[in-house]
């Protein structure tokens, strides 16, 4: 049975192709796109879930602009890596849908209210700003959603600050609230994620598809590679979010280990940081951080489902 | 004309005296009673909310249930001076109203955003999480408001810790986001508030209106005054929310200063602090603190409004 | 019998006219003076004190440099105030005397190790670098110092930020220490010191006393009057750490108040306040604040004083 | 020719071999043991100090006790790994030397300033108490050391927190002043530690040496295995501070890696955490982290220098 989930995100590069493979892979059911300010302003990166939309023909389903700014810190996006549109590089379509009237927090609200309980998976790959407020103002969300399987963070790794990752970093205090939640949270951060680059081989293989879509996302991958090799001299460029998707489709293509996770929110040197405690004896928790990516089948599965748009 | 506030509160003995004399002041159109976490949990505030309301026929507006916990801290509540319900001292009526349907966040929102333009003046009694959320959720009230009258802080007074207020320190993060929004904050904190003591003469006057609101209200004073004594060895208790409905009514009863004002959210002895900067030359700024009562013309007004319910 | 004391200072305008003071006034017995980086560089504030013991004939007694940074934070000076040479207003003349070849800190330990019990009042002006270093190279001088008078902090007034002392703020982690070391603690702070105006009357009356000192005097309270005036809009500057030399003379001249005091090491907007903790009820403490001076007596002690020299 | 180093150490079972391979190595010229509050009480870890030298004949150099506790944090220790005495386990001698009559501060500062530049190494295997009270006291040491070569702190491993370790944890203001005082620092942390572990096949190669010295060797090692297996999991215990002894007398035995390193004073979760930053571009920094170690030839030398005791 297809994973319900509702995908939260800024795209941004890697968030465009993890719309894609939701909308690509039959064991997703893609309920919602909520976006939220990070990879850049909430205006860009709502205008830019529709051009996906558009290029995917992904119709009748929600797509809802949400937080604006983080809860308490100043806005800070990332237009180092993915340029001033927040999707530079390819040509975007003019969408012909409107984004939903609701706000995407009451959206997340009502569909996890409205739904059978644990049944719904929320996927963010932004800051988590949206989550963070559903979950204070409907605190029932916290026992029906199924769990979280969030893009962020990462326990040895970081790139907004020398420990610090980016969604976690531009709203600590809403990483906060999400991890201490209750529910079950797996953390797909920067040490999972820089296992998944878009290596010429693979870049190839999308070509190869030579579909609109294909094209669209090698359009992508190719400013993305430039921004990654300019900025963090990478050889090839990761694509963060699409993990946390594919980890819902198969759990099997990642490993994951049960640890205690906390958010630095005081640290001079380490505001943001997700301070996982590895250290004996194993202490119960309800999160999760992802280890160790099944790099070529993580790719084939990508490939395959964006050959099905 | 009568000035339109929302009086967000956690009722709690000087929240329902506000209530009083904002519901009998003629100068005062009370829109709606909105309920937050504070000197008691929300169940047991909202209750004490709609049992104020019971005891002076206060109907046809809505009374709404709000946040259930701060944004990013534990809850925190004042047993040790409103007792275990929040309201400890009278015997409390059963209801006959519901509490409203909406959540006190979403009602706020909607009331401002359905009202003219700086017509609604926001009246925070208890701590911010409500105001904050709202502020966060729809920015658009922040310059339909008229202004935010706020109990809470001190410049040179805590309660809560040496420097920081109950209001503030619960939910401090809240704070940073209301005093910080743009709008204009007028804070009436304990500097002032500790200039309206219901002393003894003041508790006479109030008896000798002999009706069921003025006996409620001695009832109130009767335990606040006792739990103020053991705890802070004040003579006569300070109905600190009093006095934010107060200067609403009139102006010219509260002296205040602008001054720039900052929440201190990472100090080891200073969290929840409103640091308040007096010094040369004075800096631009939203934010006003209350620093002298008339305590006579306080006094009358809020005994001539009690006789009249 | 005259009361022994160390003189840490920075001069320093303030600082300068207590060590006149403190060598003018026979119940003092000043066993050294020892600096400290502060209001301007060590090398600076060293070469100021040479050349007041030079202006007032102080000879005798070791003058040793101390140390030449904070503890843990960066340099911060008071060119604002004091000027480029910390002393900016009178000539100096060249000093004729050397400093101590013993660190201050180490002067300050073999000091009080070799004095008996309780004979000797630390009186720090400056930042508490030297102090904080002494007690814990040598923590059996805790024991062994009468008190500590310090000239530093405000419970209710900031000159370095919104709530925080210059002397406090450059250095907060030796202020923590000095304050928790044990040691009974008098802390003449700015709500003190600013009762300490030097008015136009006053500055008459030290230039009627006509001496070389007297002229020297007068040109400091000049200078220092017109950065007060320009820079705090006072009209007329406090001489601070007058009061500290002041008070060991005659306590009778400052009311103080036994209350805990807890420095801030980690406020934002707080960092360096002294957190005083006015709340009911009391707590045992081995800390005071100056809060009341008698203006009167404390200007005839020093102007008498200053005709002595 | 030989190194001179001063060793600052709190033995601590892993600092007593650190004193041995010190000792019994050619490459060394250990002029002076030096102790630090850390493991145990000063006093413990001194007498520790006397009852190794003890032990390994050492004469003729000075063994001065330190600081009694932290800059500005209380004493912490590890009695959890050390034990009571701080060297459980073996049965210890009783000392025929004395302490020297300096303060290690002050030893510290004497021979750094009597030596030529550039000829002393600092090796801290404690908390780094008298190390930056030293630089702070007589900042011309700075430029005359060679290097502080430490053992301390961890870029992806804590143990006294999840990101923290003990001897910086325990005095991170002093690890502060010491990471950024501008000498080489290369700091060998539990990443590299964590890779000399003192297994079976090792002890049994001491245990074969014979000697009154290897006995005791093979003592620590048994106790301070009991406790790394009770307290960390571990199958063998990891000898922390030889490592930084054994990088002194042969560099190639230990990868180093350059990188910025900043101490974090105010984290909740992250307090005294070793914060590097690896990512690109490399920023110019004089700390150096220990990355990876030749474990083979690591043990080979520290058995053929116990051999010589």
């Amino acid at each position: 049975m297809a994973q319900k989930i509702i995908l939260d995100c800024d795209p941004g590069h890697d968030d465009a192709i993890a719309i894609l493979l939701a909308h690509g892979n039959p064991n997703i059911e893609l309920l919602a796109i909520t976006t939220v300010v990070g990879n850049q302003t909430i205006d860009k990166v709502s205008r830019n879930a529709l051009a996906v939309a558009e290029i995917a023909h992904i119709r009748g389903i929600p797509i809802a602009k949400g937080m604006d700014r983080p809860l308490v810190r100043e806005v800070e996006n990332a237009a180092n890596i993915h340029g001033k549109t927040g999707l530079d590089g390819p040509v975007l379509p003019t969408p012909t849908q409107s984004l939903s009237e609701q706000h995407a927090v009451n959206l997340i609200i009502d569909l996890v209210m409205s739904h059978p309980e644990k049944t719904i998976t929320l996927v963010p790959t932004g800051g988590l700003t949206n989550i963070a407020l559903a979950a204070r103002l409907e605190p029932r969300i916290i026992n029906r959603v199924k769990e979280v399987v969030l893009m962020g963070g990462g326990y040895h790794t970081g790139n907004w600050s020398a420990v610090a990752e980016f969604n976690i970093k531009i709203d600590p205090e809403a990483a906060h609230i999400v991890f201490n939640a209750g529910w079950k949270v797996i953390m797909v951060g920067l040490d999972l994620t820089h296992q998944a680059l878009a290596t010429p081989d693979v870049v190839q293989r999308i070509a190869d598809i030579a579909t609109p879509v294909s094209r669209f996302v090698v359009d992508l991958l190719d400013f993305f590679g430039k921004m990654y090799k300019k900025n963090q001299n990478f050889d090839a460029p990761p694509v963060h979010d699409v993990c946390a998707v594919a980890y819902i489709i198969d759990p099997t293509l990642i490993e994951v280990k049960q640890v205690p996770i906390n958010i630095e929110l005081t640290g001079t040197h380490t505001l943001g940081m997700t301070v996982a405690d590895f250290r004996y004896p194993p202490k119960p928790c309800n999160t999760f951080v992802a280890t160790k990516l099944d790099r070529e089948r993580f790719w084939d599965l990508v490939i395959n489902s964006l050959k099905t748009i």
